[in-house]
């Protein structure tokens, strides 16, 4: 994740608009293409090359998921959007990954874009990966940049025709796609959640320079979510109250449904932020706390030393006519009155609550 | 009161959307069923099995309480929303605990979700529940995950026919059981407010590591509350706006009183927050105050004393020619001199309102 | 004034909505009525029993405005509810003193409740009272918790026929008294401002806990009255815009400059908060500003003498062979050398602008 | 500028609305009318007396501006308010100078109601006097409190037939002057952010509690400032929404450009907040560092001379058995060994980057 | 970038609205008009008169970009408004070089004024120019007021015919040159983040005054950046809502596209705000820690050698009796006593975690 999606900038400074220009990072070799074929009946599950994929399209009654993983291949995708007869900037959103998260509306299909967040262990970063729906008549297009996805247990309920997924449409899936990403936000945020709980422990116990840098990356990351995840509720009811033409109205309390989840994600979202304000303070009183022991501790120290060294100041003084000096017991008294002197201190000190 | 609703995430990823899967923990072995039908004549109140329920649906003119306590059995759960026509995301609601507040209205009924509030005793934490509502003509269904409710009043109000509730129909049911629910978030929150007082009390008068902690930890209560308070204003202000079809125009003032306690609620909650805010404020100036203090302390010992030893320190010196030694009253002298610096001392910090 | 309404949940959880509970405390023997009849030519005022009441409604043509002070005796309040045909939500508002601030519109009449606020003197607490205000046709009823209001004025203008409020109808009465009302909360803030003033020259001048204590208390205060006020702006905007039925052209101009005399109590309430808020902030400075210079006189103090004692050390040791010690004007050799230092460490400290 | 105000209250409560009291003090003997009369021909410029004033109103085709400096003569001003048909409310707003800013509009005619600011010299304070404008078919009536305005270039465009103004009419007039007032914010701002700038040079290098109360008293006129300012957006801005039968088409493209001024003049007094609030920090953060420093210091000469005054003392005591003192170079040994030492502790001192 | 548009009041107050007076400097002798004509086949570019404009003005089948450097000349520019049929004020906008970002849209043409800024090298400032564009059928004419801009990609577009932009029309050029305009913001918002990252890093590891100085210069750019950038959102959405005579439907969603750079623009800038403020907590936490630490040294060798010296004072006291002075090996045993407790010391600050 970061703040500013500089490639993007750096590449398309100049270029004319809707030029494709890929801004990720190239991770496999050939962009992979599976399609999954269905209806109630029947499914079918293909990993094709481009040229093959005419042959898949004839059958109209079936719902074909088409899932193109890895974006650099620009020719193939501008050939793409040229047969499905897709806009121009259509595909230049596909392609920029640092798009923000967007719903485009338009007579012959619907777009939709947005981040799918991972956590590949618990220490590691959260994984970001854009990801772009296209809906059209009785097919979904996903684009996604890397091989690797939260899609799994969607393809396992198509497959194994669990739950009513197989007697739906197109509008259906892609509704049961979006779903499996809103899910995933919540694994991420409870992993945030956790790191949250442990940093609030540390700012408790053993508030360090490690604790506050920790903190403040953890506030970032925080920041940085937000941006990613805020536009989605509007992806999403967006979804379900301007693509009305796509959506069947069977499908529709399901996006309602979905869009609930995404406010509570933007919800719990909102109160980590709060927590971790929470947090930064408590680490500041944390702080002010053990200043505060610190300079208790001086203070008892020196309260009682500095007077006790002062008599003994004194009366290692070389006057000649000192007439304590010459006492019998002249040092015992002393001592005694520095014993009384330190037990007053300590009392003083016991009332005040210091010790 | 958890932040994240890990439960759901957990158990639910990877399931098809509205599939029953009951999110709490189990606390009773069988679902029990209490039905209590009434109208302005007759009164009857039965705990029955589910299988008896059918006989008395018949009567349509008296109105008909279902009391559900227990959402484990999701195969029972499942078997009524067929009987009564529920949709599978209703059911997928009433059995998740987890669930945001909401309302769904649908043309022959309307379910309104939101969590129970008591404070089982003073020192102990909030007890959350959640509890559905489904209306449905003359019948009205609730859904409480455990035994215990605050719905006693309002059984007793039907049973020994006080006020006018025999007199209306199930629309006032539902009014009279949310009135009691939202009734005991003011308990809820006066609790809370003693707490803030008293954390109050102790921020000024003794701040220590544990009152932060202590004000720490209600910042966050109030923070998940806030979560958990604020969207039941929606749902209440929309069964009175979205559900007309189902809610009679006499019920309607109630819900609208009933509405303004919510507010009210809320409200409230909001003064907390600031007022915790402000709590927070005084425990770090209460604890500036200490620091600066001991500071004082501190600095008027050592400006005393540290002069003086020095003093006593030079006439320590064992300078072989050193006049003032041989004086016979140097000795008091100097004692004297040591006497005038410290009422000297004393008088500086008296003009400085140190002390 | 108290944040949690507590009487008000405490005596009415469990009781039917609409029942009729007075949750202040009662201040009258008897509730008392006080009637003010007038037109332009005549004028009339007489304190009543209920039961004389009825013969004063016959005349329709002049005002009457009904003034009942005390709300303990329900009984009485109900029957009046019943005889002037009052929805019993309505008669629950009026004797729930913890009430928000409302206004509810109804095709007989219209109830508005608001808080008459007053200083009994500068050191006491703001007194806080509930009114409801009733108007229906010529009928203007007020219920008034306690004897003792601001409307003083108003009287006075209707009996000495001063101004135009003899030519109008109730609704201009209910104007004129909603400003009495509101005009005096400006007397309200006008004394809480002269507290803040107060505070901020203690916070600048001698900051203490009791000043802090204080400023919290004051920031409390203006919380709870911004929760009393804010909601007043609706209900006045409300009866120019909702209640068009009961209210004549000619009186609109004159709720309409009250309605920004209102926000102009909203807005100077909002400057008191930042003001306050600026206090606190003076107040921490105030105090960092005073620790600073305690530090300073301890750093001056220990920095000159500390090194000086050391020397003074040095030359206490019982060596043998310590060569300065028998120089017949070692002594004097550092003493002077303490004294040259002592003045390089106050310039040291001059330049740094310590002192 | 003065925060609650006052004057209207204390003398207002308990009279009816409508009635006329000055709230401000008199400046003046009598009030002053000035009148200047033009078209696109001919100029008139002349101070007249109120019963003079009839005689101007003749002829409708020329643009009469009549300024009236003085509020104190509330007769006169009531009788104009009947001679010219306005509303008693009108002119009680044009006489309490402590209005908030506003714009009502009527069929016959529209008033604003705003404040003017000047900056008098550098060092002095804002002055603000309220001013009120009544526009009504080919007549600009103003108000104001005491002599001296921003007005004087409008005059130098009217009587030297500068611009366009001469060919326009009464609502261009109005624009006109509206112009000059909003232009004068500007000046008021800049003399506002020149301060800001040299309290922000003193918080960074003197910070002192001179600089503390200064940038308090900054940030309270701030807070002044913005709410007679805010207002003033919707005045202009409902000027061309709300007076459309009043203001010709012509002129609506410059109330726009006028609105958009004003827009920036509340963004840079945003600006301005920001920025105080941050010269606040700036100014802790300086004590902070300054603190810092102190401590500093009092740990360097602490850390170096207490451990070897303790040297010293060790060999101050009287033991009869200490084999170091009958050394011959014990005594310079222990000094070079106190050299050392001092040297590893400045060494220590510049790796923690202290000196 | 100033915060206060100085010279525009200084130099206008007083002068009619509308008259041209340009607020900037003269950066060059001449007002340098350079044309670009071009359709799909043919392209021209040259550096004219204003003389020879008009020849060009004839083909009106080409699209022609009249590229405007310099401001100063006002006579010429305000010809040009009379050639061109544009409002004074659209003229006296181009020359007042501190409007805010605005969009007119009138019946002949579209005026949108935004803020081009540019990095020129990394240390110095951002140079911000403010540039206008006038849409008018065919004609798109740019007024800067420096030479040197960011539209040199698009000018080697035409000129090269790269991309779409040859085919389209002169809506389509507008969008073209704000695209330019707002990527270029992307460039500046990097240089500001990877600022702030090195402010955060100083911050951590050595934060200084200088840190401070820098992080509050910094925060101010920002400011003053949010003021520029914010309007320009509604300049832009303005542009496809509200000229929609003068955009044809193939250039909206490019509109579209643009809209959204914007926003993204502005949260970048949300965050970089939020991180700045993030920056200063971090700063101040670090400084506090560093302030703890250096206490923490204090109290250590006050703690361990005050005592000790203590005890070294008791035995230099010069009593006649003192019993452990005779002792043969009392000197060793105190010295091993002392030894003793400072390890006890040692011990006790481990514990606490002080070292």
């Amino acid at each position: 994740m970061k703040i500013l999606r500089r490639n993007k900038e750096h590449f398309k400074i100049g270029l004319p608009p809707g030029a494709l220009v890929y801004t990720g990072e190239q991770s496999l070799k050939e962009v992979e293409i599976t399609i999954i074929s269905y209806d109630q009946e029947d499914v079918y599950e293909e990993k094709i090359t481009y040229e093959n994929l005419a042959e898949h399209l004839i059958n109209k009654k079936k719902v074909l998921w088409i899932d193109i993983v890895g974006l650099h291949d620009v020719d193939l995708l501008e050939k793409m959007g040229l047969d499905f007869g897709l806009h121009r900037l259509t595909m230049e959103d596909v392609v920029s990954i640092d798009q923000r998260p967007k719903l485009e509306v338009f007579d012959e299909y619907v777009i939709a874009i947005l981040k799918m967040m991972q956590c590949i262990d618990k220490e590691s970063e959260i994984d970001e990966e854009q990801i772009s729906f296209i809906l059209k008549d009785g097919i979904l297009i996903t684009f996604q940049e890397r091989p690797g996805d939260v899609f799994q247990f969607v393809r396992i309920r198509i497959l194994e025709n669990r739950g009513s997924i197989r007697k739906r449409k197109a509008d259906y899936l892609l509704y049961a796609l979006l779903d499996a990403v809103v899910d995933n936000y919540f694994v991420v945020l409870e992993n945030i959640g956790e790191k949250i709980e442990s940093l609030e422990n540390q700012a408790m116990e053993d508030p360090s320079t490690k604790t506050l840098a920790a903190l403040y990356q953890q506030r970032r990351q925080l920041m940085e979510l937000r941006r990613t995840i805020y536009p989605i509720r509007e992806v999403i009811g967006g979804i379900e109250k301007n693509a009305e033409h796509k959506i069947s109205k069977d499908t529709k309390p399901f996006l309602r449904d979905l869009y609930e989840n995404t406010i509570q994600v933007i919800e719990t979202m909102e109160v980590f932020r709060d927590m971790s304000s929470g947090v930064l303070d408590l680490y500041m009183n944390s702080l002010s706390n053990r200043m505060n022991n610190v300079m208790k501790v001086l203070t008892i120290i020196s309260t009682i030393f500095i007077p006790l060294s002062f008599v003994a100041g004194v009366y290692g003084m070389n006057f000649e006519y000192m007439p304590e000096l010459t006492w019998h017991y002249g040092y015992f008294y002393v001592l005694t009155g520095m014993g009384i002197a330190t037990l007053g201190m300590l009392g003083f000190f016991r009332w005040k609550k210091w010790i």
